[in-house]
C-alpha cells in the first residue's frame, strides 16, 4: 500500500500526516523531495538557487524522485506506506516551470519511479478564498511568493494528473475540520 | 561552432585537447560532465557513490548536461567552443548502465541539451589491441576496471548515436601519431 497526500501549500498536509502517524504507527513515513540522503542534499541545492538552468533543476528533482522510490518505496510495498507529496507534486510543480508537454514531465517522472505509482493518492483542496485567507496568515515563503493563480494551477494539474494516470485518488476539501478530514483519509485509506 | 572530442578513455583526448588550446587561443574549452559549478558537485556525488539508484545518477549526468549547455553553450555558439565529451558520451555511457531503449536515453539527452547539438564531433577510436596495450601502462580508475569489453561497447555506441542523430563526424585512427591526428583535428575543423 502506497499512499500518498498532496496539496499545495497551507492545505494541512503535515497536520494530517501527524494525526496518520498516531494512528498507523507501523507504517513507513516518507517524504518528497528530500526523503532520502542524496534527496535533501539536492533539495538543499536547488533552495540555494544552485541550478541556474530550469531543465536542470528539473532533473534534480528527478533525481530525487528516483533515488527515493529506490531507497524507501521498490521494496516496501507490501507494508504501509505514507508519503508527503510523491509524482503527482513533482508533474504538477514541473509543468509550470518547464515548456516541456504534460505527457513528457509524465513519461520522465515514470522513468524516474521505474513505472511505480501510488495506490492511494489524497489531494487536499483549497478554495482561492481559502488560499487567500490562509497564505495571509502565514510568512510567505519562496514558493508561496509565486502567487495565488500560481498555486491553483498547480492544484488543478494534480487534478488532471490523478485522472491523466488514472490513479486510485479522493479529493478532500482542505477546509473541513481536522477532525472531518482525518476521518474521510481514514475511510478511503480502509476501503 | 560547437566542436566536441569524443573517445574512451586512454585514446589520447586530453593531449589533442592541449594541442588544440594552442592553436586556437579565442576558443572556449569546456568539458562534460563537471564544466559547471553545479556540475562539478554532481559530478563528485556520483563518483563519491551518493546515488544508490543507477536511474538517479542518470538524471544527475542529465543536470549537469543541462547546466554546462545552458552555461556554457547557448549563448556561445556564434564562437568556437570545444569540448571534452558530449551528448554522445552521455548516451553511450548511460547505455551501458541503464535498462531504458538508446532512443529513449536519446530523448532525455535531447531534453537536457534544448536540443542544441555539436556542430562537429571527433570520435578517437581504439582497436582492442591498443586499449589492451594503453590500459595496462595505467593505474585503473572506477571506469576503466569495468573492463575491455566494456569501454569498446561505449565506442561502438559512440559511432551508433552519431549516425542515429545524422551528425557531422570523424573518426580517427587513436594509434596514429599525435602530429597525424592534431593534423586530422585541424582539417576536419577548417573544412
Amino acid at each position: 500500500m502506497y499512499i500518498v497526500i498532496e496539496g499545495i501549500d497551507t492545505a494541512g498536509k503535515s497536520t494530517q500526516l501527524d494525526i496518520l502517524q498516531d494512528t498507523y504507527k507501523g507504517a513507513i513515513f516518507t517524504k518528497e523531495p528530500g526523503g532520502t540522503k542524496l534527496g535533501l542534499k539536492l533539495r538543499q541545492m536547488v533552495l540555494n538557487g544552485e541550478a541556474k538552468s530550469k531543465i536542470a533543476e528539473m532533473f534534480l528533482f528527478l533525481a530525487d524522485r528516483a533515488e527515493h522510490i529506490e531507497e524507501c518505496v521498490k521494496n516496501n510495498l507490501n507494508k504501509m506506506i505514507i508519503s508527503d507529496r510523491s509524482i503527482i507534486s513533482g508533474i504538477s510543480y514541473a509543468s509550470s516551470t518547464s515548456s516541456l508537454d504534460i505527457n513528457i514531465l509524465t513519461s520522465l517522472n515514470l522513468i524516474a519511479t521505474s513505472n511505480i505509482l501510488p495506490s492511494h493518492i489524497i489531494i487536499l483542496e483549497l478554495s482561492k478564498e481559502e488560499l487567500i485567507n490562509r497564505l495571509s496568515q502565514k510568512k510567505h515563503d519562496f514558493i508561496e511568493a509565486r502567487g495565488i493563480e500560481y498555486l491553483l494551477n498547480i492544484q488543478s494539474k494534480m487534478k488532471e494528473i490523478v485522472n491523466l494516470l488514472n490513479l486510485n485518488y479522493i479529493i478532500i476539501d482542505a477546509s473541513l475540520s481536522i477532525k472531518e478530514i482525518s476521518k474521510k483519509i481514514e475511510g478511503f485509506i480502509n476501503e
